[in-house]
Order: structure tokens, then C-alpha cells, then sequence
């Protein structure tokens, strides 16, 4: 069976989303004649004068930064949702549209902007945990919030503005679509099975090997069968948690180390600073019983052949499915042996 | 109703997917530190020596093009889909994949390398138009193919490889993610209503007139309510039409106008070659009653302040929803403007 996968046109289904993508392993030898990214190697200074994200700097409004030594968090001044907008509705015929509020926040990894999470150690990774940890509880126990999108785009190449080391949180009243379908699909499964969908996944995965990076005694850096990016890859917790408050501070260390070993890994495989979007996917804060979710982290990176040529996800994938060329067990095997 | 959309964060309703996206009109004033894209608005030959697409010359497969005239169609050289590939079935508890057969093709719009689709006449687009029908029909009648996707891939950062002027047909045996969705919510309106969902649609946006960029007998080219990239258009028959075969020889010319306004006005925005991708959802050819499909073609443009300044599809996009700043009715009116 394996060596069909290998070879041939296949669709595969990610049983988290409900929807397919399709895999053409042939086609990995076609020449690329296209756009290159351009690579910035340059080694940034710790500190940068101009950054908006640096300790003790003057952002755009006029805020200083505090002199932070670990983590820095603050409300985005751009935030794309604000908690204090009117309620709203349109339902006029087939125009549907309702008044979204949220709270949108910007969190700095490290003072130090030469950094990334790949140059920084498992313990002060474990210090960008326990915020996120803070800040979704925080945010959750807000009445107006119903789920909390913890994410990075990082590289410019993901459109992010400013290589300081920060990720962002948009927190929100309703559940965004992609959310909205895995919540879907994890609680059919759970009330069918009484087990999490993905830690039967899990169950399945760790007997093949095929597609696990690495593992710990708390996580699994995996490859999912369905993965979309080139090297897209998702750290899962082995025990069934809905969301990220569950982690004790070990269990928070563990998986601070395991994005330590991907990140440093990713930073291996074109030897440049890796781009990626990054995201977490963990219960809603709606007060509903949400013991169907498995929350996990899931990595999106576009680079496909070398640090200047990207997948484009483009015409066919946008008006069809998405599409990929070398294989998620091929991808699997390159990542882990460069840990 | 339409100030508190003009300012406030919301979300509104696909009815075509069945899926939201975030709109934050507020959030277009934030400045732009982040990737500038490189524009090359240098004037390309007629003929390009060097071009696999060009009349006469020899593509990578050692195959040599015609001296063709005005369309020219053949096989994809790195075919994403093939159609002898073998049946196969991965049941595997939670790995889930199919075999998956097709048929893609390349389609050059015209022999002139300098070109693109606004660059042409109305009748030379009207060539192209016939050459889709044709593509169609062909493919359609194929009983390994379900679903004829044409699609173009405009500009180096649509990761189009190319620039001589060509688009492309990916056939397959299923239908794909997104015409699936299109499909199920357009069958339900039809079950439900005896018209069809767009044809609905557009009696309301020709009265309201907002976002409708153009029409002329046959066609309307508006900016749909759930616009979703910057820029993003859909040109509509007036006339309820589930795929393009049902389009007369008068009705091709006039699709053909409606492709050409629209896209001279796209370059007329940023004074640049415009990138895009944009595809015809239209009805599966899987023998099956499809009346329920009223066909149509989108745009989906990138370019959002400037021809170097993209919106990124990122961090939140991906697992979030789609989310834009500036809102349909001033992109409609902007648009609308440079006609
Ligand atoms: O087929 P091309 O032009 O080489 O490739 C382009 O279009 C394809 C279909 O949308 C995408 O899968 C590729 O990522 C893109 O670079
Ligand atoms: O918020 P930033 O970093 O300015 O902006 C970046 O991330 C956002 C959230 O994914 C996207 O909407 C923007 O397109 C992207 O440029």
C-alpha cells in the first residue's frame, strides 16, 4: 500500500477538519522557474534602536515598552477586533453579517531581537507557555470571549512585520471556521467512541513511526497523514487534554522542548531562519462541556524546495483543495534526521 | 446599518461555502513595516526565445509547440493528476486516503508573450472563452472525470512561473473541497426555493447597486458581500446557467467584455500588471442533476496598498478565518471608479 502513496495521485483525509487534500508525489520533479523569496541571513543585533518590540522602546502610539527580562505582552495597537464596538446585525435576504468583538494582544518571546524560539532554550520557552497559559485563562474568564487564537507568523515571507521573536492572541466572541470544523469533528467522534479523536490517532501513529519526529514523555511531534505544507508538522499531548491549563509545569517544560527540537530541526532543513505559521488549536471558553477537544499546535511552513523557493497555494488549491507534492511520510523521515 | 459596517469589526456569511470571515474596516490605517513584493513592469517581447509557452519553441519534454495563432491547449508537462495511475484505498482506522485520477491541462491565451488577458480584445478573450467550452465539454465527457477546474495563475507572486499569458484545466473524479461546498449550499437553496442562490443573490445586489462594479447584457462583475481578498471580484451570468456550455456565441463575446473590463481595471489600480488567481466554479460533469449550479468566475487578487504590498493569508487566516480590512463596498467602489 505504502509504495501506492508513494507514487500516486491520492487524496487523503484530515480527520480533524472533515476535508481532503490532494497529495501528488510524481510531481516533486518538476523544475521551478518562479518567484524566489529573498533570504535575509544577516545576524540582528540583541537590541534594535527602530524596534517597536525591543525593551524600553517607544511604540507607535507613544507607549514605552517596560524593560522586560522574559515575556512581554500588550494589546495589539492594530487590533483587528476591539471589545468595545456596538452590537450589531445585518440580515437582509442573502446578506448575512454580525457584529464580532474581541481582544487582540501581541506577545514578545524575548527582549533579545536576534532571537527566535529555535535560538531559545526549553526554560525560556517555558516561560512563552505559562503566558499563553495566563492569558487564555484570562481571556476565557472574560464573558465577551468564547475562544482564544493563540498563533506566530513568523519570517517575512508569512507576512510578519518585525523579526523581534513574538507570536499574537485573537480572542473572540464566536468560533472561527477552522475551529468551528474541528470542533465538529472531534465531538462526533468522541459521543460515537466515548475516546478523543486524537488520542486514538495518536494510538495509531505511534505504532507506525512512520510519521513521528519525536517524542517525549508528554508529546508527540508528528507529521499528520493529511498535511498540507510541505514540512507542516503538530505537537499533540499523549494524555487526553482539552486545553493548554492542564499542563503542569513539567508537562508545560516537555512541551516547551518540543518546540525547541522541531524549531531548531526546521532551522536544519534549508539551513536558513525557518518561516512558519503557527497555531494552537484547544477548547472554545464558552462554558460548554468541551471534554471532545485534544488540544494540539499545529506548524505551517511554506517552504518547499530550498530558503527561497515557497509552496504557492494558489489558483488550483484555492478553488479546489489543497494540494502537495513530496509526502508526508518523506517529509517525516527528512525533519527527524536532522534532530 | 452600512456606517456600523463601514467601522466596526464583523463578520459576514458566504452563502456559496456556507463559511464567515472576519472584516476589520478599522484596521486599514495600521502602517506596513513588514515584506515589500518586487514588481517587474519591464515590457516583455512579443516572442521570448527562452519561453516553453511561446509558438515554436521546444518545451522541457523535447515536445515543440505549434505556430499557433490565437489558443493553444496541451497536457500538463509535471501533471499534478494523471489519468493511468492505479485504483487504490487506504482504510487504515483514523488514515483515511483514495486514489485519485485527472487530466490537466495547460491553456496559452495567445501567442504574444508582452500579454495578458487585459491586454486582449473582447474577441481575442472570446477565442479563450470557446476554448474553455470546448475543454468542457471534452473532459466532461470522460467517464474518469467528475470535475473540470479551469483556473489562472496570474503574477510571480500567485506563483505563477510563467508570464507569457496561459491559465490552466485540473480535471478529476471527485469533486474538490470547495466545490463540494458550493455544491451542497447551492442545492439546498434550490431544494428549498426553486431559483437558484446566485440568481437570487443578484436581484439584490442590482438593486442595491453597491457592489457592482459593471454589468452589461449578459453579465454582472461585483464585489461579493463576503469578499474575502482585497480586491476580489466575481463576474455572474444574469441569467440562471449551470456551467459555461450553455453560453451562445453573443453571451461568450459578452463574458469575454466582462473578463476584459475587469481586468484592464485591475492593472489601472496599483498601475501594474495585476496578480491573481481566478477560477470557474460551474457544475461537476458526474451525469447527475445539477441544475442547482448558477456558474461563476472569481478573482482572487493579493495586492491590498500598493503593487509591492500583499495581504497575507496567515497566522490567523489559517486557523482562524479568512479576515480582510478594507470592506467590499469601497473595493467596489474603487474598483468601479477606473472603469
Ligand atoms: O502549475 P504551476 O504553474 O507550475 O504551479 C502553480 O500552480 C499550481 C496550481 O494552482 C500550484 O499547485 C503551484 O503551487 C503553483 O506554483
Ligand atoms: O498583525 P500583523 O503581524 O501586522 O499582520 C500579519 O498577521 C495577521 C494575522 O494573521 C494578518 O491578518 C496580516 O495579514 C499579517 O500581515
Amino acid at each position: 500500500m505504502s509504495t501506492l502513496l508513494d507514487d500516486y495521485s491520492h487524496k487523503r483525509f484530515n480527520i480533524l477538519t472533515g476535508e481532503w487534500i490532494l497529495v501528488s508525489p510524481h510531481r516533486a520533479k518538476r523544475p521551478w522557474q518562479g518567484q524566489n523569496e529573498t533570504v535575509n541571513n544577516e545576524k540582528r543585533p540583541s537590541h534594535d534602536e527602530s524596534c517597536y518590540l525591543c525593551a524600553g522602546n517607544t511604540r507607535i502610539n507613544g507607549e514605552v515598552n517596560p524593560e522586560y527580562k522574559d515575556v512581554f505582552i500588550f494589546t495589539n495597537d492594530f487590533a483587528a477586533l476591539q471589545s468595545d464596538s456596538p452590537d450589531f446585525e445585518v440580515n437582509d435576504g442573502l446578506l448575512i453579517a454580525q457584529s464580532e468583538k474581541g481582544i487582540c494582544k501581541v506577545v514578545c518571546f524575548s527582549p533579545d531581537h536576534s532571537k527566535s524560539l529555535a535560538d531559545m532554550t526549553p526554560g525560556e520557552i517555558q516561560k512563552v507557555v505559562f503566558a499563553w497559559q495566563k492569558e487564555y485563562k484570562e481571556l476565557g474568564d472574560n464573558p465577551l470571549i468564547n475562544y482564544v487564537q493563540i498563533f506566530e507568523n513568523k519570517g517575512a515571507v508569512m507576512g510578519c512585520s518585525n523579526p523581534h521573536p513574538h507570536g499574537q492572541i485573537w480572542s473572540q466572541s464566536t468560533l472561527p471556521n477552522e475551529v468551528d470544523k474541528k470542533n465538529t469533528q472531534q465531538l462526533n467522534y468522541y459521543k460515537k467512541n466515548g475516546i478523543s479523536l486524537l488520542g486514538h490517532y495518536l494510538d495509531q501513529e505511534l505504532e507506525k513511526k512512520e510519521r513521528i519526529i519525536y517524542e517525549n514523555d508528554a508529546f508527540v511531534v508528528l507529521v499528520p497523514f493529511w498535511a498540507v505544507w510541505p514540512f507542516e508538522a503538530m505537537i499533540v499531548p499523549k494524555t487526553h487534554k482539552s486545553n493548554i491549563l492542564e499542563l503542569n509545569d513539567e508537562e508545560a517544560y516537555l512541551y516547551a522542548e518540543a518546540i525547541s527540537v522541531l524549531t531548531k530541526a526546521y532551522d536544519k532543513i534549508f539551513n536558513t531562519s525557518f518561516p512558519y505559521s503557527s497555531g494552537i488549536h484547544q477548547a472554545p471558553t464558552n462554558g460548554k462541556d468541551n471534554s471532545h477537544w485534544h488540544w494540539h499546535m499545529s506548524f505551517y511552513p511554506p517552504l518547499l524546495r530550498s530558503a527561497t523557493v515557497k509552496k504557492f497555494m494558489v489558483g488550483y488549491e484555492m478553488f479546489g483543495s489543497p494540494q502537495r507534492d513530496i509526502t508526508a511520510e518523506k517529509a517525516a523521515q527528512m525533519i527527524r534526521n536532522l534532530i
